[in-house]
């Protein structure tokens, strides 16, 4: 298979989404012109972005949601549950141990890391809070695939170390610094994202003012 | 000025916090070269980007830290502070309005807001949570330009348009649904980083096993 850019990877699971709710809705049949209208992203992207992976659709009748839904749960590998732990137990990744999104996408919250021996022990919505030395441990007995990284950003290097060494396969980083590993990382910047808006806003009011 | 692509304007936001740090280090003077290693991202890439503005950096010498950052703190519209709401004070709503990296970057959570009744009035890290009756009046008297939105998917849409006609300019969204606004916005959507994450491991061992 040919490489996907990294854009169209994140569209894909924007797709995915898409189609989960028209199901939802009760729909059979959609097409790229009815979820461009419903995501944003024009329709002869998502058409491409789709030939990717071989033609899904029929010209005239569109696309079988639940076969489309079908082949992107392979392709994007949420047809099996991932184990997940969240790296540091703050207000933040609790809250992410708690989030309703990550496990209704299929992923399992196995245990929260932090180095607060107070905190150790203890439980946040149902899930358990372990000492980051029971970490290489406890990510091979469960098969811990991922870790969320919510420590400080001065503890994101060496989080993401210590994971790596314990055999997680993939970091998501919600710090907000830019971490070196030999797996792949996605980063949830939250200054960055609240700073392409103020540009946003700036440009806007130039042009409208 | 010429168009400035999206995806360009978050790298512009990145390259303030590495110099940032690199101020933080004692640095004055640095280049496309070493913001390149730090970020992961090309040096004619970062050289491109920040040519937009005009020259910046002198052949052979570099840039001066101090004279980017404040050239980059205009053209991202932080060298004032905005005012944030954030809408929905569940966890991750609560999580967020405490947020270490939201106040660094200059940004001042103004107030919390949510539809439960119990929880109005009291505070958060310091942070009064208010009705979203009093949405409209708030945003006009202090003068907020931005809305966080961390409420469950079903009132992320109610909730923006709420925001937009309350007078905020920009709202940054982590609802995990696609919101319609004549302002603009922007998604932390976690699952599909997560998605965009099992997707790399799932290639990567296809290709390493």
């Amino acid at each position: 298979m040919q490489k996907i850019p990294k854009p169209a990877v994140k569209r894909l699971a924007m797709y995915y989404r898409c189609l989960e709710r028209l199901r939802e809705e009760g729909k059979e049949v959609t097409s790229s012109k009815e979820m461009a209208q419903r995501l944003g992203i024009k329709a002869c992207q998502i058409r491409k972005d789709l030939s990717y992976f071989g033609e899904f659709g029929k010209r005239g009748i569109g696309y079988n949601i639940d076969n489309l839904l079908e082949r992107l749960k392979e392709i994007l590998g949420v047809e099996k549950a991932w184990k997940v732990i969240v790296i540091g137990a703050g207000n933040l990744g609790k809250a992410i141990a708690g989030h309703r999104v990550i496990k209704e996408q299929g992923f399992e919250i196995a245990a929260l890391f932090d180095i607060d021996r107070r905190k150790v022990g203890t439980k946040v919505h149902g899930v358990e809070i372990k000492h980051m030395d029971e970490l290489g441990d406890f990510v091979k007995k469960e098969g811990v695939k991922i870790a969320i990284l919510c420590v400080p950003k001065e503890s994101a290097q060496n989080a993401a170390d210590e994971a790596e060494k314990a055999g997680v396969q993939g970091i998501l980083n919600f710090s907000p610094r830019v971490i070196k590993a030999n797996i792949p990382i996605e980063n949830v910047d939250i200054a960055v994202a609240l700073k392409s808006l103020t540009f946003q806003i700036i440009r806007r009011k130039g042009k409208h003012e």
